[in-house]
């Protein structure tokens, strides 16, 4: 793969990945083919009402890549670029996930291609509620657990929650995570990405033996994940020198520098709900 | 489309057919996105323990393209070189059979990737079995009922068929079409396809005023279809010269030509029950 | 109850009725008690977004009057005066009607107090969906079939049974009766109500040897059941000579007189979907 | 309200109590809607043979007033003067009562006419399984939990728990609370009511100053609330000058009165197990 | 078999029938282990409050001997006598039965060791729902449908059913044949058995070329099977000459003998319910 | 039962004590009719493809004994001798067992009549998949939990549980117990009987004043139970002078006797996974 001047997509990488694992634990081929490629995956349409009283039909995704340790958990994206492979390749990583930390749940992913900042909160609503419709039956606490993930917020989880309810008549809480925290949402869910990654990034200085407040970092994109990674990082003592983002008008990336350290506090200040600087 | 000389593959040639008839009807935006693409995809690996010990995964498909008009209906196609976008076209194009002859029942198709002649009797049921283990509570009776296609046969569904019940806890016959005669099948469903083809040469050359014992033609494939249209074909006075067949060997597809009119007996003699001549 | 100036409610006057013949049958004590009241009643609250962004809960209700000989049987009424009496009492008189002709089936009723002259589709839809979402699991073909009533139409009834069928996942449309002819409805229901009626008034003149041309007639309220019931009248002879109706402005009702008889055409022509003139 | 003379059920008192609060919080006019009356209502039939061979009728309730914070949660009453109305109030209180103290549970309530002093525990029996038989499907762990509450013992909950046991075919203890200790009810549950009470009271007067031994009571009623309330106000130092009760034969209720503090012992020495002195 | 002078049990014929069958056959080992035992066998408690205050147990049981043509089918006997052996055997019985004349049902049968002369009616419902509760997952229209046989009734099945409807929440009447004529029976159901006997006794006759009036025959009880078996087999000409029948206070058999014919009315007259004359 | 010379079955031996307790108890005759035999019995035939392309049909039970305390629990025992009536004793005695220590759990107990020394792993998955596709929906996490037992190891259940999983629909580890630790199963799950006898041991002795390390023993058998019954007592001080075992080959039990002890280290080498020596 290394030579070869073709761009792979996260699918194949995750493929890629895993192919030098299985070789490296000497993986029997029934497993090799079990674990390459997903157990079980869903596409369907959803259509919606737009507030203009036009119809339109959005595509909707759900990977679960392997269920054998447990019910699937990965959350649910909403992306205008949304591709299956992007899915797929997720999925898998949610897997892996999972199984190092010994969490007793599989790997899963979902998503629909669709653009939140475009579509009003009725709009939302109907493309959360119709993702439910097409898929109730295959999702829940006992076979897959969704979840917030990129542009889908507290908000999004709780009309999933409200429309699976209504379809299995009981109240389940246990069929989403990422629900806000007054309405059974877990404390901290929030920070945990973020910090998760920080936590990670110390350990690992520690095992090379760097002292934290010695280095610096970029990070990429400023949603979720990356403002509590940033507030944590500066907490251990590191400086971020580089924070990227994505301008929704002009559809492009672009990197704000700051060499003696970007203040959070201000970025922040100018950032929307989706992570939008 | 047509000034291309890009290779389409059959699910581009439906929707292509697709929207050139809907601009014909003049019909809305939404029904237009709604029936473009399927309803609902299902992609799922079934694995089976081979007889010599090794475990492989095959791969399964399901697609329900629309079943505003009642539950989808198609075959399950085993084949090595079935693709999803195969089975999609095929589902769409069930759509539009049903509605136009006005059957309460919508479009489906299903897949595996396999070739049942390098497959034992006791894998290909693992394969059938496994195929309903998948997908059990997104078919059946009332949702979506299966049925013999290319190289799947009534045995094959008389597996899917139990393995459903015992899912289900129950007799579900109305679970899949084509079951043998003597366990609930219906009667003249083997010839129904073969001689609906010519049902329709019939009428069409009525309509244009051709007599069809002035005719011949030449059928590709000869399988559970191509066998019975041959054979009404010839009643109605037709003449069939040329009959295309695969070499399982080979790997190739082939002709037999007879200007004067292949002998349907004599080919019959020569042929295996998945249509090799 | 005769000589009281009180005036009624026609749930009172459906158990004075039924006590009346209970008394004449001789019915035991016990059967009694059981057939002078519902089954089971269901009320529930439907909230729903209106279209000027503010949120309206409607009050829905369900009756099950009696199912000891088949699943209950009745409409869904829409109507800004709706009460929970009215609906028991039409519940009651359905258990009788079925009973009478010998259908295997038993007695409900339902409604939504709601007007939809005010209503635009989209919010009466989310009424339609929200009934049924309050509800799913006490109704179904094997349980309770709703049908058309005051003011709901075969466009309503279809957007339940999709709630529905989402609901169960599965395609039932014996959930509902009154669906438009396309979509699985029965051809005759629209006049089936009006002419039968007349059925009943056409075999009642008989019994008592009067000439139906020798009549005449005045009808309350001109909907769907009044205009049939017209046409097939007038088709035997009749002459009606006075047709009330109700003044959605005013909320009156008042009435057409025309002692040579009203021209039913003329009248149509000036007439709503609802029935109001 | 206050001006009037008229005399007003609990349930618009209820409905007073929360606009008025609703008036303070400036709730928006969708949440006051849907609020002020109860999302789901069941009224049932519940036929018994009595043990002389009749045939009897008792009316069953059910109100679900709101479950927007989990499963309603609230007991069954069997009292000769139940009325809807009361379930109604009952049931909106529970709600406001589990969200003060910040329970997971939404509020319920229930009831059945009839006065079990007047009722062989066979007929008793038939009651309580009979109420599960109209409602088994809209009741459970996640949807709605009974308890006992007036006249309703640890006895009844467990012929309705075996009842709706033997309905869903599994053992679900999570259905009801309020069994008896030795089959899974809580320990502490029968001096819950009242205690809690009296720890209301003591808190209310430290926060005002007083204190408790220097302050006399009344109490209304002497059954399962009344008795725990009057022991623990006993200890904290306050003293019981007056007891009222109902006379099962006169049916009016009546007062002990002695200003020097009742005598706990001493009346439940003379008090039935429904609390009638 | 022939040469031992030990009693076989009814199963033990059964087999012993089946053995000699396939070895005529010719039937391989596995088909002939499966269908010499039951598929599915069930033996339950079925506790009973007699009407004297105790508590008695019943034994029921329930027999699938195999279902691959269709659904069980097969009646339940109320019998003091009752074994499961018994109700093997005639399970078996009942699966040839309907093989023979390729109905596509099963062979099942059911029993509750009890003798109905002794219970009252209020035991005998109480008998008749509790086996239902002990199988109600086990039994159905799709599964294995019951049936009145020895000692049982329209009514017995009529409870059965009510309790099988309240259980499963819906109206279900193939769960269940022999019901009343009014409740959803089958026109002639009561005659069929008794009719079915002597239809087989005339073609038999047909086919060995021997008149009917000129034969005499005897019969084994007096039920309901009997009865009808007399009328039509005196209307085709034949002469009953002997009718045994079971004395349930001595709990001894005996028999009327009458070398010029019976008279069926006269024996009617003086026979009980249960076939005791 | 003392003085017969007949050998009674361990089920007569469970009525007996069953019997004599319940006079010392003074029990109530409804309560000893009920709890004298099994509430509920499964018997079905289990066929299975052998790997030698032949069918043999294999015998499961189940039987439920009472599940008045929680859902029942209890082994499944693979045993060419099982006999309905081991499993009947076994399924009584598990009642009292979770009785004595306060469990909320009832008694069941299951079995197949095979020998798993004579069948290949694929045969035992086939028989062990099987036992759950005839039961799936009367076991279950809420009815009846099944756990390893003679002959059962932690690989049956996994498979057992994969196919009640299948058929649900989802993931239920808590619809079998003794599952492989790393997938579920309990930690100290293996040693937990044979400590548990050593536990009660030790406690007798106790009470009765003696020393442990005065103490000899012979145990019966050699496999998970006593190895680590042996384990333990060897700590408490105890010495086991005889161990017997079953010779797979003759079919004959054999013991080793020593009476210095025993090595347990030197019997475990020579020791097969099924307990044999």
């Amino acid at each position: 793969m290394a030579k070869s001047n073709r761009v792979y997509n996260s699918y194949e990488m995750a493929q890629f990945q895993f192919d030098q694992i299985a070789a490296q634990l000497d993986l029997d081929a029934g497993s090799r083919e079990l674990l390459r490629e997903p157990l079980r995956e869903y596409s369907f349409s959803i259509p919606v009402r737009m507030d203009d009283g036009s119809t339109k039909v959005f595509r909707g995704f759900r990977v679960q890549h392997n269920d054998a340790r447990g019910p699937s958990k990965g959350g649910i994206r909403f992306h205008p670029q949304e591709t299956m492979d992007t899915v797929r390749a997720l999925a898998m990583w949610m897997t892996w996930k999972c199984a190092v930390v010994d969490i007793p749940l599989g790997g899963g992913k979902g998503g629909v291609i669709c653009d939140p900042h475009n579509l009003t909160l009725r709009e939302q609503e109907q493309i959360c509620r119709g993702w439910v419709r097409q898929i109730a039956r295959n999702v829940g606490p006992l076979q897959d657990v969704p979840a917030p993930d990129v542009m889908t917020t507290p908000q999004h989880m709780l009309w999933m929650l409200d429309e699976y309810e209504v379809i299995h008549g009981a109240k389940l809480p246990g069929f989403i995570t990422g629900k806000p925290v007054g309405m059974g949402g877990s404390l901290g869910r929030k920070e945990a990405t973020g910090y998760g990654v920080i936590f990670t990034v110390r350990e690992a200085l520690k095992e090379l033996g760097i002292r934290a407040d010695s280095t610096t970092a970029s990070v990429q994109g400023f949603g979720n994940v990356s403002q509590f990674a940033v507030e944590l990082y500066n907490q251990i003592g590191g400086t971020v020198t580089c924070v990227s983002s994505w301008d929704q008008h002009d559809q492009t990336s672009y990197a704000f520098r700051k060499p003696e350290g970007v203040d959070l506090e201000e970025l922040l200040g100018v950032t929307d709900r989706f992570g939008g600087i």
